[in-house]
């Protein structure tokens, strides 16, 4: 059992749109993302999203809306729901979603990012 | 589709040890509570649960150490693990968990608190 700092946890990496696993509860995950520019549009057929921003801003585009985040803000994603995560500047956002959820849905895209990758 | 910002749901109540439900995400919610002093040792014998401290500090006790935390970091405890949470101010906190979860766990205290209260 041991604390997690996510500021910390945010120092250790550097990469943009590449989910790392900090927690897990259940079978439930919980990630830490950088990101930056456009995501893609997709979504998660079997599951809700949350999506909770630690620094910056993010914007969160639908398809009749878009939801503006900032630090200390969350937003649940419904399942089905088609979406794309966009941030201006660097923005640090945790995500948690079940164990095994693909960052990028029902599309595969160079911006598919591998499981499970711990820090 | 709502965003949820914590800073104003937190502003929205001012008991301690009664926790808010804010958001779900498939069968779990996202709970926002506030607490000073001691909490009761319980343990929930079915779910891990996870502690955000949002403002603020606290420990978590269990019987062989206590975790300080501080705002942007968080906690899983394992299920089955006993353990009491305290505040020596007041502390602002969410906790992830699934629905249906009784604060107290295993005991019934007089800080049992209802379920499903939404704010």
């Amino acid at each position: 059992m041991k604390k997690i700092n996510f500021s910390r946890k945010f120092d250790k990496f550097s990469d943009y749109w590449s989910p790392k696993v900090i927690a897990e509860m259940n079978d439930y995950q919980f990630k830490l993302v950088k990101i930056m520019d456009d995501f893609i549009w997709h979504r998660h057929d079997d599951t809700d999203e949350v999506f909770i921003v630690i620094e910056g801003e993010i914007s969160i585009e639908f398809e009749d809306e878009t939801i503006d985040l900032k630090s200390g803000e969350m937003l649940v994603v419904p399942k089905g729901v088609r979406h794309r995560p966009h941030a201006k500047k660097e923005a640090s956002i945790m995500l948690v979603e079940p164990k095994g959820v693909v960052n990028t849905g029902d599309e595969i895209d160079k911006l598919t990012a591998p499981n499970d990758e711990w820090i």
